[in-house]
């Protein structure tokens, strides 16, 4: 297939699998769900169409794999992930995947130093359970006992999730891979941000992926009638937690980092009842991990005022913690050189505001990642999600030239 | 059975009402659901042994009469709700149509002027559907086609609700009272609030029931990745509704009215996505009409601000509106006399701040309340809410001095 032709089809396979959704009328594909079961059906048929060796591992992703010019040599890995946020675009992961099965489709793997792998992930979002990255931390050997017990919203765990989708969460560590078995790891996505669209560029390689730590918070006071509660009584959750909100954005504005509040509830949750409890979201990310570790403290100062003043109780809960990420110099040199052969001589840097499975993946080897800009002003996480057809070809073009460079510098 | 034994009688009843509950370890009932019908059959059977002849009506009231010196005379109402909030106390509502039992246990009825009447209403919270006073509008038949195609959480329609519950929804008419049928309306109930507490008095005769407006506000904004979106791209929804939630809280302060968010969503609502999306409720009441609305000009203002400077979209969407409503004066006098009959010679007059099934009620008949002394500093929608065995005894005698004193306008 011609390279525009692989990114017609790449970008064709994003509408098919955009159908694989929970959410009528928008994107919604979550872990261990029917809709997860059907994507790895679908992308593990077009991995066998492009000539790779299917199977699903012990966590439920879905891997294939060629072997390079003898059988059995460590494998350079392909791939992203195949779960969505809900209502979500449909290229964030995806694109990634089906990029890696075109690069396979379009270089004689017989002739490389290494075998070639292509990886779709489950649940780098964390939708389902709230803890992100769990197929590529499985891949790293890095699952614990905690996760397996973490409950969706109807409390089901994700040892009965696993069950019911047919694997066996004993089993689990059987996904994770050894360092001497993997070359490296590289990852296309698209940006989630608007900084390829202001410097007019298709394509940069990642330098550094952001920390990010996630935690719930919960502000407790006391429930009461509206009627009946003068506001010398009350002990509002709701108010407090608004205004924790307010300032949280403030803070991040002010010191440089992103501090985001996803999901909110206010508890016992009637419309005429003062709320008792506010359980609220908190993604907090930042360049450095000093950065976002610094903005905390300032939040965790202002919400202590805040909650002292209006005599209510405040609690934080970490759920999810990944310092930044520093990508493989040789692998970043090489997405550089991919990105060369597609004309473009002074290859952009940037640094990943968003996490990504090779967070979790470098745990058991180097990684790197090539961006792809986002059409509608970035916008990423939304249907409008876009990518253009000539910047995909672009991409293809740089991400198979990569796998090249990366066959090059172990030839040497 | 002696006074105080009535009172405890009530009050052990309370507690085997607090038992029918959907929420475990706390107190739920919501409308047309299995507990509405258990709490239906157990008051239904309380009511048979004080002497009332006892049918459920077209809307799944509870209902009970017994005749005065003839047969097929209007009747004097007594009664309250029971239906209750989500994590409720166990004596608003239940309370006032457990005292109304009492009080037929302990008169003649063949002595009065007129017939009495006890009901249990329905669904005067509001908590399944989001419309209060379900029960005491369809009394005073002033329910329409919108009430019964109203949604539950789970799509679940007022009218399928009450198929489900054994209701015909084409015949809710049919639960509609006659004016010339009613003598008048007597409420008994907690408090809902410290005034009573404050004030070192058991009993209150009420004024006036405030008036109350119950919104769906929303805000509209764009959802987009949490780490991609710069924040001079974000279009946060829920950060200018925390802003918001704040600002009402400041206005009804400046202003002496009372306004509560007690129900607040994001969405889509992952974690790591920026909110594109977030509704949330308010309830304002104040004691007078214009003080109400002169409060929600003020909130609408500062919305508008707010939203035109963050670049979001502002909705407002009225789900409920009672203005406030006067007592008649006759039966306040009667519940007055009532007070007095206990030896408290002052009656203290107070306005209610919380909404209550009389307002729908006085659409067509007279309406007064008796308000009786909450503990725990004044706190109800809460499991806290309780009352004392002393001033629960002083209510009934007072309530029954006040049914007797109605009797006495009405012979003369």
């Amino acid at each position: 297939m011609t390279a525009s032709g692989g990114a017609l089809r790449a970008l064709a396979r994003c509408d098919a699998l955009a159908e694989l959704s929970s959410l009528p009328g928008g994107l919604e594909r979550v872990a261990f769900s029917p809709e997860h079961r059907a994507a790895n059906a679908l992308v593990g048929s077009w991995m066998q169409e492009a000539g790779l060796a299917v199977r699903q591992d012990a966590a439920g992703n879905v891997c294939g794999r060629v072997e390079g010019e003898r059988d059995g040599l460590p494998a350079l890995v392909l791939g992203s992930h195949l779960d969505t946020v809900t209502d979500a675009g449909r290229f964030d992961g995806m694109l990634g995947v089906l990029l890696a099965i075109e690069v396979v489709d379009r270089i004689d793997a017989a002739t490389l130093p290494f075998a070639l792998e292509v990886i779709g992930f489950t649940d780098e979002e964390g939708t389902r359970f709230g803890n992100a990255l769990l197929g590529s931390r499985a891949f790293a050997g890095r699952v614990g006992a905690d996760w397996l017990a973490t409950a969706d919203r109807s409390g089901v765990t994700v040892a009965q999730a696993m069950s019911a989708f047919g694997l066996d969460p004993d089993r689990l560590g059987e996904a994770r891979r050894r360092p001497e078995d993997l070359i490296g790891y590289l990852e296309a996505h698209i940006e989630q941000g608007p900084h390829l669209l202001d410097a007019d560029r298709a394509l940069a390689a990642v330098t550094t992926i952001a920390g990010a730590r996630r935690f719930t918070l919960q502000v407790t006071g006391r429930a009461g009638h509206a009627g009946g509660t003068p506001y010398a009584r009350r002990r509002d959750a709701l108010v407090a937690a608004a205004e924790i909100v307010v300032a949280i954005e403030r803070i991040a504005i002010e010191t440089g980092t992103i501090g985001t509040v996803g999901r909110i509830r206010a508890l016992p949750g009637g419309v005429n009842v003062v709320p008792g409890v506010c359980r609220f979201s908190l993604d907090l990310r930042a360049e450095t991990d000093d950065a976002r570790d610094a903005a905390l403290d300032r939040i965790d100062a202002v919400a202590h005022e805040i909650c002292q003043r209006r005599g209510v109780h405040w609690q934080r809960e970490e759920r999810y913690r990944a310092d930044a990420t520093a990508c493989d110099p040789a692998l970043v040199t090489a997405i550089e050189a991919g990105i060369r052969a597609t004309g473009d001589q002074a290859p952009m840097r940037i640094w990943s505001r968003a996490g990504h499975d090779g967070m979790a993946v470098s745990d058991v080897t180097g990684v790197a990642m090539l961006f792809l800009r986002c059409g509608n002003d970035g916008i990423s996480h939304h249907p409008d999600e876009t990518v253009t057809e000539a910047d995909t070809a672009a991409a293809l073009d740089a991400f198979t030239a990569a796998v090249l460079a990366v066959a090059d510098q172990h030839r040497t």
